[in-house]
């Protein structure tokens, strides 16, 4: 691949959301950047609300990746999925059927008890992206999903004291996805509670990653060129 | 592989549950019943819920694979991609890279909209299993997700008008999601709108499939045997 070759591939997306982030990263820990233009979806605005971005992703959810034909892939681990099978290592879903069950599985508790807990509090339980977009709320479920969320620090604590890596031995999308957990976490000023060291510790490796270290750049240097 | 041999993997499950269907069901497509006993974890009790299977799977959920080192699998989709992985053909989860992100996206979209939406419409806004195990319930929540689920039928009408399965031209794993969904459907009693009629056409296609009759039939014995 070289830097020249124009991308053939788009992602819709907003450049500093938590989920965008995971593909983001992905995208990085793959050498993918010079394949890929990014489409901005604004979600201050609710575009990804809107008929144009429904008739792309049904669901409403950023990012979406558009292949050269056309295509669109939504959700985050179809897409890295995606990148990470064209693509040559290392691979972040596993490379033996049991490596790519305890990733997916890890991936999913990892969304399910963890980041997507705390999007439900931010969009629920918190003024979320505004009362534009923000048509229905329900604060009662969104505290409800905040403590599921600290539940689940715990449990990745307990995990990362005793394996480097949320899936096991080796990074991969169920360590994306955490840190995507915390990238949300800082927005909603949800913090992580100190006594779980070993969460800290991993988190502290993550960020020396220079995939999570170039998203960090890049959404502090667009940041402030656009006082967003 | 002989129907004599003993089988190696244990499924933790409850027999009737929607989500347990779609791993029993994809055990049936990959004809590997003889190689599979199943646990029962009796969800009406809130076995589920409890430490010992927590142990299992923090997140709680059914089903679990158990391999034969006492290795945990949860996730439907994880455990499905597992047995796609590691058995021969028919895939239920793609051979292209592209084939297995629509098929994960389309399982992922049907779990999203439509049968988790369900089942919290299910636990929140029904008795659903009881007081016993429903320690929290959130009605309002619950009637929005049955309107979100509804939403999604008309998606998967659309859908099938020009295509024969859920993720394009081939049976996959995300048919089967939408098969769960029906399950939980009818046992909440969510009447599926008449009108959605190419949904109706395919629904009766797969109810013509071996491995959804096995389930239907299975469920039929186990309820005449023990009155449930």
């Amino acid at each position: 691949m070289h830097e020249t070759s124009a991308p053939t591939m788009a992602i819709h997306d907003w450049f500093n959301g938590p989920y965008p982030a995971r593909v983001r990263i992905a995208i990085a820990e793959k050498n993918l950047q010079a394949q890929v233009r990014f489409v901005s979806v604004n979600l201050w605005k609710g575009e990804h609300k809107e008929p144009a971005f429904l008739a792309k992703n049904y669901s409403g959810t950023l990012p979406v990746l558009e292949l050269a034909d056309g295509t669109f892939i939504a959700e985050c681990t179809a897409i890295t999925a995606y990148l990470d099978n064209f693509a040559g290592p290392p691979t972040l879903t596993g490379a033996t059927p049991l490596e790519k069950a305890t990733i997916h599985m890890m991936s999913r508790r990892a969304e399910l008890d963890l980041l997507d807990a705390i999007s439900f509090y931010f969009h629920h339980a918190t003024p979320g992206l505004g009362p534009k977009v923000e048509l229905y709320q329900n604060p009662d479920w969104g505290l409800r999903q905040r403590d599921r969320a600290l539940r689940a620090m715990g449990y990745f604590d307990d995990l990362l004291k005793t394996q480097d890596y949320v899936a096991g031995a080796a990074f991969s999308m169920a360590d994306i996805t955490v840190i995507g957990a915390f990238i949300f976490a800082a927005i909603v000023k949800l913090e992580v509670p100190a006594h779980f060291t070993a969460l800290h510790a991993w988190h502290a490796r993550m960020l020396e990653r220079p995939s999570v270290q170039a998203w960090h750049a890049m959404v502090e240097a667009t940041q402030a060129a656009t006082h967003r």
